[in-house]
């Protein structure tokens, strides 16, 4: 299934997209696309419907992030050995973990917004994923089980803000709008491999990332086990495992996003976003 | 006001803390302690009331985070002189800012829990101060008018996780309460000044900390300011400002928690923290 939120923001309904490619609309029948319904009853209740019943939504309405109600937006960082190569850092002998604002959480279509005062706004396409099951002290081998479905992410991050203001990345990773998660939340069943995806980003349509999370160091039952060590991962909690390389930063010079620019990204089978860049 | 929570963990009920000394009940009249309540018209609504005419709830009834609906814990590191040299780390040009995970909200008199495999449990006594307004791009004049009020946090950090295990604080400042709040949220008109308030932490009687906000370096309205130049700060979201000297991992040799432990800690206004400490 391809879950989704459609509507203006703040005031999203659930619903799915359907195979015929139209959006059917859920909020006759769960209140939204949040812990409770990741659950593996409320996926199973989903999952019994005919979606050739429920009424449709009109296909120009706005995608809203596919995940309500998120606790916790988790990131792990410098999870794909090339991307860590060109950022001039080593891959860690343990996944580094950072946090982003939930309150950065928007639709993947939404406009990439520029802080007042950046000059070095970047992307991050990224596979995430959002659990669906309580885990703590969870061993690798039942991770998955805790996982309801993939996503992707644009971990939009400002480089000045992450790294020249004094410690800890969450500074620059955590403006509004830096964190379009979407257009769909595809349920575990639909994903064959989350670990053989490719992955691509565009800026006004020339290829900066390119890249398959065949590569990525930490895979995702590993990031499962690993988190619920530290912390108690919930229904809803969204976790971003980290971007290939092509990031601006790496570039010589590096290349930042300016207004105007056209961003487009997507990780195979979880669909496309595309955000336009404006300044704040 | 003294607002708090009282009731099992997960279904709290909003209330305050009469000057009698009884804790009486809202949940006739607001539906939790949260963003909405916290607002200016909500704490308007509340002062209009008079205590005595609401119901009383029973002297030992467990009193909970003194918030709901935390969308952000936002901590700054490293906020007093003297407890970053006792870190061996210098005081930084600009705020160091990291996230706990919200999980790890719990309330002020539950028993800090011990991670398995956690040798560095730490505690650090900080004045937290929770936004009532929706704050972005505020100055620092204008910033008062965004802060509800003020509470107790616990900042408890596990050192190893902290700092040995790759990257970013995150990891030792997640696990499950680690971030006891409360016992009252006091409203910011009941602190006189909330940059000369007394805090102090002792460990089975014995005093660790003693402090004041004084020796604060970045203070509440420069924190409010500058986060927001950063990220959206939304009523509910509860800032911890900083720890002052005292911890354990700056005792030659190091001091840590131990299961049976008990701890207390307290800020001059904002009422007591009393925790025992458990293996997980």
């Amino acid at each position: 299934m391809k879950l989704l939120r459609h509507g203006p923001k703040g005031a999203e309904k659930p619903g799915l997209m359907h195979e015929d490619g139209t959006i059917r609309d859920l909020s006759g029948l769960v209140p939204d696309i949040g812990g409770e319904v990741l659950s593996d009853p409320g996926m199973g209740m989903l999952r019994a419907l005919d979606p050739a019943t429920l009424p449709e939504v009109a296909p120009d309405t706005r995608i809203g992030a596919c995940v309500a109600g998120v606790g916790k937006l988790i990131c792990i960082g410098l999870n794909y050995a090339d991307h860590a190569a060109e950022a001039g850092m080593e891959v860690p002998p343990e996944p580094v973990i950072f946090m982003k604002a939930t309150s950065a959480i928007c639709g993947p279509n939404d406009p990439i917004l520029i802080p007042r005062g950046s000059e070095k706004t970047d992307w991050e396409v990224e596979l995430a994923f959002v659990i669906g099951k309580r885990a703590k002290y969870v061993s690798e081998a039942e991770a998955i089980d805790h996982v309801a479905g993939y996503c992707i992410c644009n971990d939009v991050s400002e480089r000045a803000f992450q790294t020249e203001h004094s410690g800890q990345w969450t500074k620059g990773k955590s403006h509004d709008h830096f964190g379009p998660l979407g257009p769909w939340l595809v349920t575990r069943d639909a994903v064959a491999d989350p670990q053989a995806l490719d992955m691509w980003l565009t800026v006004n349509g020339e290829v900066m990332q390119k890249g398959s999370t065949r590569t990525m160091v930490y895979n995702v039952p590993f990031l499962v086990s690993y988190l619920s060590r530290f912390m108690t991962l919930e229904p809803g909690d969204v976790i971003s495992t980290g971007t290939p390389p092509g990031v601006g930063m790496g570039m010589k010079p590096p290349r930042y996003l300016r207004a105007g620019d056209r961003v487009e990204l997507g990780v195979e089978g979880l669909g496309v976003q595309r955000q336009a860049v404006l300044a704040e």
